[in-house]
């Protein structure tokens, strides 16, 4: 098993020579990738994201929304699903056969944390079905707040850990 | 015209009393709201949100898929399909007649500024679709960049503006 | 304000002379109805239907998931995304700007009732859009509990109110 | 060959111990079920169910409608795009390589019946897409006669049969 | 009522100054027209296509498969389908209030003619729909026939009346 | 290697017996093909597709909008986009792994010739996907130069070369 790891720096270096852009053609030109030539790996991917909020906001949902669950539920389910239509969201993301997709939630004094996990046997990895699923997840809970805060943003989407074997 | 303005920063109040998430019932069950009140309105909101990546790939981008405009308008075009589809995303959000779409992208030394710019003429407002065009443009920019650089993440997302007339 | 109420029986005799099935042209071709010289108005449909269970899985239900609210709050959920894709799924239906969407759940002995109310302002009603909401309500709930009851079955699927004003 | 068999009654005891809702994390939480580790198999679902009418509706159908055979074959299509979108419908879902999709329709003199038949090769089974499908083929049945029954109900949605081999 | 009648030739001049691109912005970038300013009317486009196949492929239709009137239903309902998909497929398309879809068929001795029709109540036209439709129902014919014809073409979509008052 | 190569011309027989529409059972209704029993192999297909129009049209083209790329690169992800839908789009398709697709665009004197290029592992073959793929993108091209040009039309959309091993 390869394990990338965790990163959030900035590196010195780039991963591969710059002229290697595998999203363009030789004109410049965008193109799917062809990865017919690839084996089909087990591979995962985990995302994480932010919604950063006021603290009044906190204390409000531990009220009201949170100890009946809906809030986050609905946060879940919005970004298993997007997690599914990530390639029709993301240009030229391959349709991948998700095998699974799992949604964890921090609730913080002043944000919650959002990790979301997915898995596929397929011949490219999910990084961008990862990232889409968290990020919708914090735009679900952005759109069930706002009538309550307008000053939200959303930070540090991420990926943290990408494995094949 | 009622303008509401930039926000940036976390307030000291909420905008309403903690009691009225407007997406809960006095359940706690999740629902969306009933706009069937409310009057059509010329609507407009504008998100922004930040993609941060290397200073090399930003070089690269400069160097090799800049001059032909393809990374950009990729990005653009996803970011106005995925407004067309925010309400299929968003749980709670209702279906609105777009009209009007626009993103802006500023190429800086180390990341890349998205803003997008969302109109329609509806009972309800559009900061969630500027929200969800500005997320999917700069994760469409971090597929295309995610070959040569494994660093980047998304950061800022925010809705700067939301005016209604 | 025109109440159809409640009907839930067999009629002895048809609503319209039976030459009338709107989505037929002439030759049997079927189409989409022409709304466009109808007015628009403030529509509302009712749906109701039945996920009939074992006894033994409501009372697992009411054990381990219903007390934290995912179960429930899963299938309201799809069923709000459903009512907003009606017109994708059921060929002749025409879109229509919703404006509301509320999904209730009865847990009974053996069954679980779900009601689905959806709103809008058009010039045609939204019977179809409350029923497949409350139609994918109650697969979900089935697909929720169908590792631990194999014998469940979905009946009653009904619009139970139309009014229009 | 595994056969499930029919199975349309209420069982007296549930098919595995209650605290194995699959699609339920630990604290509650809905998530969909990892099935990376499971072998792909050919799998097989059959789903029925039926639109309840009145008789004049059949008469109706067999003198206008049925003789050129569109409101039949309205209701396979939306059936047979419907199991293609089961995984956008039923949130925890897996998206699966759909092989083969049959609907079936017989006309009653009071309702009509519908059978759908769903195969895959994959790691987890299809009575879900089997159930959509023949759901959303009722609901489009009951979308084409509405404007002459507004009495119809579906009823008896299950699955009849289960395969893997 | 401003017909803008049949129009099948490549005309001498341009329609409007070659410099009023309405999809670009002055930069070149891409992006959906606001047609905010602008008056709903109602407004109806037809637009046609053809596809050729081999005689026999279509004495075979006529032996086999239209007596029963499957095939022509089949891409009946894809047009339709694809009709209110149009906004989703076309990029810079604006989602409409799709109030009518009407297709017609021709089968002649060696192609098949379409005719799509749209209708809406909007700010901005369907030519984009009727022709999504033609092509689609066209595509879908060519599916059907491609095991007994390999040699099909599709010719002439283009959109032949555009209306509104 | 089997190539089928090109083909342009309407053949003098059909492919196969008259009798073999794999899409339409044997009492005349439609149905997905049953590819279970097929084996996984390499398939790629290529179609092509001509937007016709002034010649005007193409120097303006030339002058203000193909300098900057963003007309071809919104057709490029128009179609790839569309490739990725085909299954949802024509009804009878079985949804697939795309695992490459390619647009080409040539800008002659009085028209665009579209060339998209597809290729899976599946069990069926990508012709109606390559089909999808072209046809949108020459939609796209039409939407974007409609404004200027009311003439144009889409000619010559078929299949020019398939091939698996």
């Amino acid at each position: 098993m390869e394990a990338l790891s965790m990163r959030t720096k900035v590196p010195k270096k780039l991963s591969r020579p710059a002229s290697q852009f595998s999203h363009l053609a030789g004109d410049g030109s965008a193109r799917m990738v062809n990865v017919g030539g690839k084996p089909v790996q087990q591979r995962r991917a985990v995302a994480v994201g932010r919604l950063v909020c006021a603290p009044a906001t906190i204390r409000a949902l531990r009220q009201q929304a949170l100890p009946k669950g809906d809030v986050l539920a609905v946060a879940n389910i919005a970004g298993v699903q997007a997690v599914k239509q990530a390639a029709q969201l993301i240009p030229l993301c391959h349709p991948l056969p998700i095998e699974h997709v799992e949604l964890k939630f921090a609730v913080k004094r002043a944000h919650i944390d959002i990790t979301c996990t997915v898995a596929t046997s397929a011949k490219t990895g999910v990084e961008m079905e990862a990232l889409t699923g968290a990020s919708v997840a914090a735009l679900t809970l952005y759109d069930m707040c706002k009538a309550v805060d307008k000053s939200m943003r959303i930070e540090g989407l991420r990926v943290v850990e990408k494995v094949k074997r």
